[in-house]
C-alpha cells in the first residue's frame, strides 16, 4: 500500500528540513507581530463556492458526511480565516495581523511541484488599507524568502483599479469584466483580443492592449488615465516608494499592472512572487486586497493578504542551489556494556537530555566494539561507554567519534560538552 | 457560517498555548532521538478496515474521490506510519524511533473532550522488543507529561500474554478471544461473565474472574500461570523494574493486567495513561506492542508505540490547575509621528526584529498620545517614538510602558533592550 495518488509521506530527513523552514518563517512572522490562527481541515462546501463560484467544484475534494452535511477538504485558507474573523475576531484591535500554516487540497493531475495535498502559509492584515500597511505586507513577503536564503525571486506588484479603469474606459463595464480579467490572468492575450474585439471593436481593443507594454510607473502616469486608474496608480506609487524605504531592491520588485488574479473578490492591490528558475510552475506566492464580507453578509473590512506555496518554495531552494541543511543526527550515544551498568547509563542519558541534547540510549549490554560501531553508523558525535570496570571506578569512557579520541572522566565531575 | 460540527477554530491566544505545548513535547522527543515522519491527511479506506475491521466504518469520514478511489480522513496514525515504514523505511538501522504529530478524524457525537477533528501525537519504536526498549517508551510517555507540568497522572501497564494465557487455560482458544477481550476493554465484566459462562461454564468463568482482583506482580506470580502468561509476567516484571531504575515513581505507575486495548493487532505489552481528575474521559494516552505486518503482507517487525491525545492533555492541564502560559504579547511598538519619520522608524523596527523581538510598526503618523495609547492597549512593553523633533536631533524617545518611564536615546547609540 502506498500514500494516495498526489500525496506524500515525509521521512525523518525531509521532515527535519520542513520543520526548519517552518521555524524560520514563523520567526519572521512573529517579529512582525503576526499571530497564528488555525481552522479545521474540512469546511462546509458552501464556504468556497460562495467565495469562488461553482467553477471550483471540479478540483475540490468534496464529500457528504454521515449527517448529510456537504463538506470539503479546504482548497485554500483565506476563506476559512475570514469566516473565523467575522464570527469571532471582529472586535480585536486593528490592524489585526494573522497568519496560518497548514495543508490544503486540490483534486488535480499531479505533476512536478503540484500535489493533491500541499502546504500553504499565509498572512492577512485586517483593518488597514494604507499604503504603509500594503508596503509592510509586501516587505514581509520578501523577508520570508530571504530568511530561507532564497534570493533569486521577483515580486510583481499591480492594482486592479488600473486594469478595471482602463477596461471601463474602453467600454467594458465592471460587471462584465470577469471573463476578460480571467483571460488576462492566464496571459492569454490572443483570446483576450478576440473576445474584447467582439465586444468593443478593434480600435478600442488595440488601444487597451498597448497598456501591456507599460514598463514603469512614470510611463503609466504619463498616459491619459480615467480617475479610478489614476487613483490606483497613485496608491501603487506610494506603496512602491515605501517598499523601497523598507529596503527592497529594484531587482526584486517590479511594477506589473497586468496582474489580474482571476478571482472576483480581489479589489485593489495585487501581487505575485516568482522564482524564475522554476520555469512553468514558478509562482511561489500570490495575494492582494480583497473583500469577502459579502460571503458572510457582513460589513466590509479592509483586507490584504497572501498565500505562500510551502512545497514549491522548498523546491525553489533546491533548484537555485541553496537547499536548507537541517541537523538531525544524534549527538550522544550512551551505551551500557553490562546489565549492571544500565541504571548509571540511563542517569547519564537523562543528564544530557536535560541539557537539550539528542541522546540515544543503547542498553543491549554488548562489548564496546559493537556499541561504538552502532554509534558511528548512526552518525553520533560522542559515544559514552559504561561497563563493570567503569562502574567500579566511577568513571565513563567518552569517545569523540569526529576526532577519533577516547578519554575517561570521573562521572562525578562529568560536564555536558558544549 | 461556523466551523463544521465537532471541529474548532483556534484563535491567537489558544494557538500560542498549543504551539508552546507542541514545542515542549518535540524537545523531549528529540532528546530521546525520536525522528518525525508525516503521512497524508487522507488514506485509502482499506488501510484502516484491514487493520481494525469493518466495525470502524460507522465512525470514519470516508469518501470517494473523483477518480473513484475509496478514501478516508485518517482516524489514527499508527497504520499510516507503518504503511510508510514497510514501503520506505524498512532498511533503516534498528531500533528505529519515529514520532508524528497531526490531526485525526472521527465521526462521533461531539462532547466534552471528544472532537471530530483532534490532534494526536505518537511515538513508535521498530526493531527492538527488549524489556529496556519497552521501559524506555514508557519512560518517554511519562516525560512528555512531566515536561508540560502535568503531574497527577497514572500509567497502568499490562501484558496481553497474561490475559490470553489465562483465557486459554480456561478453555477459550486464542482465535475466539476477540469478543471477550473487547468486553474486558470496556470493563463490562457483567457481560463478560455472561458470555464466558455460555462458553466454558460457571466454574471456569469464576476462576478466571478472580484474576481481576490481582493487585501487584508478586500476587500474580504466586498464582498457577500457564507458560505464556508466566513468560509475559516475567517480561512485565523486567520492564517495570527498568522503569523504576529510570526514575518512575510507584505513585505514577501501576500494574494493570486487565488492560486489553480491544483491538486484535496488539500482541504483548499494553499500557494506558489516565488523568483521574478528568472523570469519564480521563485517558490521555494508550499503546502497546503490536503486529501490523499481516496488513501489508510483510515480514513481522518488533513494534511498540503509543498515541497521546493532545487536546485532552491540554484540557487536563486546565483541569488540574496548571494551565500553560504562553507569551504572545507584542514587545516593541515603534511609532512614526510624521510621514518623514517613517523610514527611520522602519529601520529601527528591522533592527529590533533582527534581534528576535516581536515588533509592531505604527506608521499612522499620529501624535504621541495616540500612538502610546495604541501601544498600551496592545500590551506592548516598550514604545519607541520618532517624530520630526527626534529626526532633527537623531534620537528616539523610548517609553517603558510597564515601568511608566520615558527617556531619550541617540539613535546611533541605540541598543536593543535585553
Amino acid at each position: 500500500m502506498q500514500a494516495p495518488r498526489g500525496t506524500r509521506d515525509f521521512g525523518p530527513k525531509e521532515m527535519a528540513i520542513r520543520r526548519l523552514a517552518e521555524r524560520r518563517l514563523r520567526d519572521v512572522l512573529r517579529s512582525f507581530n503576526y499571530r497564528e490562527v488555525q481552522t479545521p481541515t474540512f469546511e462546509e462546501l458552501e464556504l468556497f463556492t460562495a467565495k469562488s463560484g461553482e467553477g471550483i467544484l471540479g478540483e475540490i475534494y468534496d464529500f457528504t458526511d454521515k449527517g448529510g452535511r456537504r463538506l470539503c477538504l479546504r482548497p485554500e485558507l483565506t476563506a476559512p480565516v475570514l469566516r473565523f474573523y467575522f464570527s469571532d475576531l471582529k472586535a480585536e484591535p486593528k490592524p489585526l495581523r494573522l497568519f496560518y500554516f497548514g495543508p490544503c487540497y486540490r483534486y488535480d493531475r499531479p505533476q512536478a511541484g503540484r500535489y493533491r495535498e500541499f502546504w500553504q502559509l499565509g498572512a492577512e492584515v485586517l483593518g488597514d488599507a494604507s499604503p504603509e500597511a500594503h508596503a509592510e505586507i509586501l516587505w514581509l513577503a520578501l523577508r520570508l524568502f530571504s530568511t530561507l536564503g532564497l534570493e533569486n525571486i521577483v515580486l510583481r506588484v499591480g492594482h486592479l483599479g488600473i486594469l478595471r479603469g482602463l477596461l471601463e474606459q474602453q467600454g467594458v463595464p465592471r460587471a462584465e469584466q470577469g471573463p476578460l480579467m480571467r483571460l488576462i490572468d492566464k496571459k492569454d492575450l490572443k483570446q483576450l483580443e478576440k473576445e474584447m474585439e467582439a465586444r468593443v471593436g478593434a480600435a478600442k481593443t488595440q488601444e487597451f492592449l498597448t497598456f501591456f507594454d507599460v514598463q514603469d510607473l512614470d510611463e503609466l502616469k504619463a498616459r491619459p488615465l480615467p480617475p479610478q486608474a489614476s487613483a490606483a496608480a497613485s496608491h501603487l506609487s506610494l506603496v512602491l516608494g515605501r517598499l523601497k524605504d523598507f529596503g527592497a531592491t529594484s531587482a526584486s520588485v517590479r511594477l506589473d499592472p497586468t496582474i489580474s488574479r482571476g478571482l472576483d473578490y480581489y479589489t485593489g492591490l495585487v501581487f505575485e512572487l516568482d522564482c524564475p528558475a522554476l520555469g512553468a510552475e514558478k509562482q511561489l506566492l500570490g495575494g492582494g486586497e480583497y473583500d469577502l464580507a459579502p460571503v458572510f453578509g457582513a460589513q466590509p473590512v479592509a483586507a490584504v493578504g497572501f498565500g505562500l506555496g510551502f512545497d514549491r518554495t522548498l523546491i525553489a531552494l533546491d533548484a537555485t542551489g541553496v537547499p536548507l541543511q537541517a541537523e538531525d543526527r544524534v549527538e550522544d550515544w550512551v551505551g551500557a556494556l553490562s546489565t549492571g551498568a544500565i541504571p548509571t547509563a540511563q542517569r547519564l542519558a537523562e543528564q544530557l537530555r536535560a541539557k537539550g541534547r539528542r541522546v540515544e540510549l543503547d542498553l543491549a549490554a554488548e562489548p564496546p566494539k559493537k556499541v561504538l560501531a552502532r554509534a558511528a553508523r548512526a552518525g553520533a558525535r560522542f559515544c559514552y561507554l559504561i561497563g563493570d570496570r567503569e562502574l567500579e571506578k566511577g568513571t565513563v569512557a567518552v569517545k569523540d567519534l569526529d576526532a577519533g579520541v577516547q578519554s575517561e572522566t570521573p562521572l562525578a565531575q562529568f560536564t555536558v560538552p558544549a
